[in-house]
């Protein structure tokens, strides 16, 4: 039997239908086998089914062609749905797509959510956001498709990081010069060097504006021209130079509350690279880009991200600053 | 003999004055020596001289903050100067710095023109390139300072690549879907394989719109819904999906023409990943990232992007379209 295009659907019946829903689970089975435009497509491409229109049988370049002007986005989704075919998973549509683990098939549930993207979709982090909640007890995946049909899979979930570094009090006097502070007050540097905060700079201690920040918090005194600078205008004075440091520091100080440490991450292009213990000849495990909800990029700014992270070793991160903070990471895997 | 604080500089009389000015080519020497703020800091730092305001000695805090108040983005700069010192090289104070080869001073020739950037600072291209043009003879080297105060060096200049992959004419049938194509065509599909252009898509080729309008420009017809596309409604088509496409053929086209071949450079966040031979089991040894000359981006992107590139062992280049293009490589280098 030929299937029929009906609106975006191909209908199969006879025992083409039964036959193609037993080996491999396409379409929907209700007597009559209801295919998806994708699942045609591919079917036809594979030559396991023949599809007319009106009384024609038309080829495969027809059917895509039909595929392209019905369904938004045709080839991403064609695209990502046939390389997850080829590898040798069960796909259903749904919304988007949902895979099951390599042997499994309905009535088992679904591993996976996969949404097909286009490099040139714009990477939101709320989108990104909420397909993880979308998705639930399944896993997220990403597939980017690339301008000549190559697809990056990114695993996107929530993620939970912890420490071991412990927080502390500081008593003593940071001066701070424009950009950054240097601690002269011999105690407040054996206390810093202590807890791995700065940088020798000679005999002294060098400290970021993020650090000096949280240092205020915790007890120390900013002075300015030796005197003391009140906090208020002191935050005032670091939002000038650095006008994201609010969520910066939000996220900075939540990380220390987990026992982890973050230092700059400016060499991997992120905001933080993140010890989970003290740093002397230790790894760190994380790179934490801090964003807000309304963060924008191209995908391939957060392929680079990725990629990068992953070249040393260390998972990307996303810190996602609303009321809350939301961890994301993204981490690129082969299905 | 106490330095003096006239202005923005510290002037030095008696025996010190030659002294430092023998040892390590410090200020400028005539009869009394003249100092930059950077420079006397360093030396205050080393405790090689004593420096004075009014009748009082002051501390190197002191200095430091005097320096902050009078000149701009001092901290950047004295980050810079103090860290190729401690390097062991010989610094002069110009517009920006004058860095020689290790071992050298004048009457010498400086080696390199040293930009000292703050990290928070905006990369622009342009600007880059005209720095490439003041540095003239001279290397450009970039020191970006992080927001911790450690500094990362870029090597910058213009730069030349070719290849050894040839050129063909094509003819036969692409057949465009909506954001790539497909060819079905036996005998330019045997032509593209040869050429390395395209992508295997089960029998047949998949082209990117890339791909699609150089091989247009090459001989190749255009063909939607079976019938034939006018090159300029094409071109209109394509701009509709990918805006920025006219800049990357024109370098596209300028890469093939020195012999090299472009693909895709996505999963390094890049435009192309270049190559210079036939790319079968040969290495990219380019990335090349398509800006127009108004580009503007954070020194923390242009950070991963160099810091990618190295670490699948690639040049990262900028291709800057005007009228012209200009390649520029930025790498990170140790001084």
């Amino acid at each position: 039997m030929v299937g029929k295009i009906i609106g975006d659907k191909v209908i199969l019946e006879g025992k083409e239908a039964s036959k193609n829903y037993n080996k491999g689970c396409f379409g929907i089975l209700n007597g009559k086998l209801t295919l998806h435009l994708v699942e045609a497509c591919y079917l036809l491409e594979k030559e396991r089914i023949e599809v007319g229109k009106g009384r024609k049988k038309i080829s495969l370049h027809e059917l895509m062609q039909y595929a392209v002007d019905n369904i938004p986005e045709f080839e991403i989704k064609y695209l990502v749905y046939r390389d997850l075919r080829e590898r040798g998973y069960v796909v259903r549509m749904g919304n988007d797509f949902l895979l099951y683990e390599r042997g499994k098939r309905p009535p088992a549930e679904p591993a996976f959510l996969v949404k097909a993207v286009s490099e040139r979709a714009t990477f939101s982090i709320k989108d990104v956001s909420s397909w993880i909640d979308e998705a639930g007890e399944k896993a997220l995946l990403i597939g980017i498709v690339d301008e000549e049909g190559d697809i990056t899979y990114y695993l996107t979930k929530i993620f939970s990081m912890s420490g071991k570094v412990n927080e502390s009090e500081y008593e003593g006097e940071i001066t701070i010069l424009h950009d950054r502070s240097i601690v002269f007050d011999e105690n407040l540097m054996e206390e810093l060097r202590k807890g791995f905060i700065g940088r020798d700079f000679g005999k002294y201690v060098e400290l970021s504006l993020m650090e000096t920040a949280y240092l205020a918090e915790k007890g120390a005194k900013i002075l300015k021209n030796r005197e003391e600078m009140d906090k208020k205008e002191f935050l005032t004075h670091v939002i000038e130079i650095q006008p994201d440091i609010k969520g910066r520091l939000k996220v900075y100080k939540d990380l220390r509350k987990k026992g982890l440490l973050p230092k700059t991450g400016f060499k991997f292009g992120s905001h933080f690279r993140v010890y989970t213990h003290a740093p002397h000849n230790t790894h760190a495990p994380y790179l934490v880009h801090v964003v807000r909800s309304s963060y924008k990029a191209t995908w391939a700014e957060i392929s680079r991200a990725i990629r990068l992270a992953h070249s040393v070793k260390k998972e990307m991160v996303f810190a996602m600053v609303g009321k809350k903070i939301k961890y994301i990471r993204l981490k690129r895997i082969t299905p």
